[in-house]
């Protein structure tokens, strides 16, 4: 149940957040091998929300563009799934929690290559191969997507970023070949571990995720008309809220009780159905990758709001 | 967001759920171990909503009792909770989905005993044995419980269906034995598998259930007062649905939205938080052992009427 | 290939390796969960071989009991592969090494309750089970075989350390269960583990275990008679090597080259084809579960003998 | 313990080990993924005899080539630790037997991208890398190898083949990838995989095999000079009885009781250490992926010479 307590307004409450949650000391961890990422100072926080009924509200650091990362693969499954109408994506990735990280490789095993869900690299990186049927520069097909539903033109995939992720790529790179040797992937291994990385290049302002992310808000209906069917916009709320975490959507469900999906660049997209879509973002990160002062925001404003599905 | 739609009153609802789900011929699975439980005919079908504003809608074999099996432990989790104000559970169970069934045990051998949720059966020995540091005879409070929040004397321990079920609980003492071997046990694996035995064997109707289960929808308020804090009966919630359909919880939430919390007796409770808990009951089950019929007709319903957290 | 290289006498030999290996001070760990083995010193140090010409050489503590432990397994698996003329224990258990420990675990579930091997624990129960058809109490019929191979009444079941590694046990009534589960245990499982730890709580000298294990590098023919026909024989010396040393089988197989078996009450057992049985046994273990300084003294035994069987 | 027992002289019992062995109806599988294999016509069946006497027995199709697969990874081992005087290769691969298949993928999770072992493909991808530090084309060296061994000029690496496998070896691009992303990959994952594709490609015959493997049994001494060190001939064999047939180096070690390793192509090096070497051949392959007659065939070979290591 989602329920507007006697909250303040929006915009004082954002700014109160953003003073309660900014980092005033460096604490939690930077992604592993993405150098560039690392570079982003400790101190950034930004936060805005969209609103159903057309307002954004916004505090910190919420113009600043940050790479969006694994928000990104929220935006190619509604891609993925407004161009399908067969339902043959759900024949080449399945719907459900993946539990532990290394369970992911044994589960692939034994599921002859059908990724949990597609919010595991390996789900995503099917999605983007389904993507490439039908574009294939699905990397640029998002990029008009997210322009367009953020009705802006600040996102950019930033290639040089781009290009240094690829050349730590291995590990995708062995997800793509490894589902490549089930038959469960249509276009090179390389070619879509490109396409992959430069998706996850994109750099956006919480603004403009937000903007983006609200048809998930709006039962599918996106600024210029339909993205998704109110059916297929639920059930995407329904893998942000079970798959959207890395390891701790269970954790996240719990304290926080909204479909979220993070980055490690430090985003998360937040949506609050029939009310808004939020999107938080600072660099640092807890020890399953999510945000730790962004996951600590969206309690805090979660309980300020009464915001839950639950 | 949870919007009731332009739907038919819920009695003559209800009763066309039952018209159009009740099994015709016989399919789906009876559970492999518990002879009982095989017994039961194959269309039976009843459903019960009872509503936040107190009224209770049934209809089919909705006054049938049937063997409540692991719906028992979302009462014991949330009799947990209630007596836990230091937070010592989460310290033994975590609150995240299992992934595959058999990556299970290797969970807790590489997480040391610790369940990764209290609905997969080792956490529920946990949650057993932590209700049993107050009372030995855990069962026996949950049938109290049980019998308080329904307003009913119905719910009864099938003591003679207990006691075959324990003859054939080789799987959950080896989970018993394997938790205590970790120190993650209290009291003797076997009286902890004996008690969570019979927790299992209470036999309800989904009359009973529905109106039992009504304190999850109702932010904690249950029958004679407060039994859970808003915030914990959120969280109960939370984890019905990420981990309450076994390996199913990511296609449950897809196609229903709603936490639920399912039993190879057939049985399923939801909950349409602020409008009402739901519990349907069929005996066949599907591949991951929930309820066919039960959860087809819950797809129905939660389409007809629009209710869904997302 | 086995050759004896122009080596000094055994007996001198046995003394010098004694000289060089008998731990100085304390390094090396305990094993975690039976207290008594913990209280032994950590300077003891035997050794004893027993040759195919019938002499016995010994040095160190080789005439003080200790607790054999998995030693038991070879004997076990010997007393049961004689009395199996129809190979019915091999439907029951594979004959395959088992990778990394917690891999046992997913291998009984994903293999359908088929220990990889004898000698891994889960394995070990399956054979005592067997053993059970025959006769229930299947330790003293261990005991009797001991006694009478090694010509000596100096084997004895410690009933007093027995009880205390029954009391610790939760870990093998875990598997025991868990095999009973899969319907690959006859007898109860509480009944198995019971043998199973008053097996491995026989206390014996390295000598008397060298004499007892000497059919093994006899092509068979014990003390007697015939134990097991010669290809038997080969077979257990196999299962040994591949098997014999808990994790680190393919180390011991390169550094020493020999069939072996160990304990965690510091004593293996180690067969020469043809020439010898040697037991050695120091209490302080390695990572893997094997005597620290008995392995060294093995690796240094075999490359002043040349005895290895590449 | 190596004994040669009365039987026939060598010429004439493999002569009789192929009456009885050729296959005589088409039985077992062909590999999967490598067409050309699959080619082969069921009826081959070869074997030779190399004596560490210097003579050459042969039978049935021992003059005809066939593709040495992974046996090609006893060479490169050898070739590896011929130049790794500092043991460095034993800091990036095990020696321990791999259990399951797939547990591998596990196991170099959990391991940190440190194959178990060299034979499995994962620790044959990091010994090529090895040797592609000295010599680029480690392909190159080791047809160089074998020519010499075996004093032949007929030993050749089918490139057709090795093409045509190459664009399958999605499985080997994705463990190389997965090596890479561990950093226990010096070389493109890529080129790795060509090098490592074009040694499973050499065209062989039993005779040459025989004769090239004859330094195993001869104490590292090969045909022009010292291969390996005695202790390193010996590590390699145990190398072989414990990890060198897949998933069924148990039931070999049970069943023969040698030191081999297999290869898809349907090859088997057996070594019988002060002995001889033994090449049998035939195309078609037991369920583990060894060759069925083969198997079957060094088995009654193993009986009626008395050869076994135990």
């Amino acid at each position: 149940m989602t329920t507007t307590l006697q909250a303040p307004p929006l915009g004082p409450l954002l700014d109160d957040i953003v003073l309660r949650h900014r980092p005033e000391r460096e604490s939690g961890s930077i992604p592993g091998n993405i150098p560039l990422l690392a570079a982003v100072p400790f101190d950034r926080f930004g936060i805005a929300v969209a609103t159903t009924s057309g307002e954004v509200f916004s505090a910190g650091d919420a113009a600043v563009p940050f790479s969006i990362q694994s928000i990104s693969k929220v935006f190619t499954l509604a891609m993925a799934l407004r161009g399908d109408s067969t339902g043959s994506l759900w024949s080449r990735v399945l719907r459900e929690p993946s539990g532990t990280p290394f369970n992911s490789l044994v589960q692939l095993e034994v599921e002859h290559g059908i990724p949990r869900n597609p919010f595991i690299n390996a789900g995503a990186l099917v999605v983007t191969d389904h993507l490439m049927d039908k574009a294939p520069d699905a990397a640029a097909r998002l990029l008009q997507f997210l322009t367009a539903q953020a009705s802006s033109s600040g996102p950019a995939i930033d290639e040089a970023a781009a290009a240094g992720e690829l050349a730590n790529s291995s590990r995708n790179l062995a997800l793509a070949h490894f589902l490549k040797n089930f038959g469960n992937l249509h276009h090179s291994a390389e070619a879509v571990v490109e396409n992959y990385v430069r998706q996850c290049s994109i750099m956006m302002t919480c603004a403009d995720l937000a903007k983006a992310g609200l048809f998930l808000a709006r039962a599918g209906q996106g600024t210029l008309g339909p993205v998704l069917s109110p059916s297929d916009a639920k059930r995407v709320g329904s893998i942000m809220l079970t798959c959207g975490m890395y390891d701790a959507a269970g954790e996240f469900a719990y304290r926080v009780g909204l479909p979220g999906k993070s980055g490690v660049g430090g985003g998360i997209l937040v949506i609050v159905p029939g009310e808004c879509a939020i999107c938080v973002w600072s660099p640092r990160l807890d020890a399953k990758g999510n945000s730790l002062a962004g996951t600590a925001a969206l309690a805090d404003l979660s309980d300020r709001t009464g915001w839950s599905v639950f």
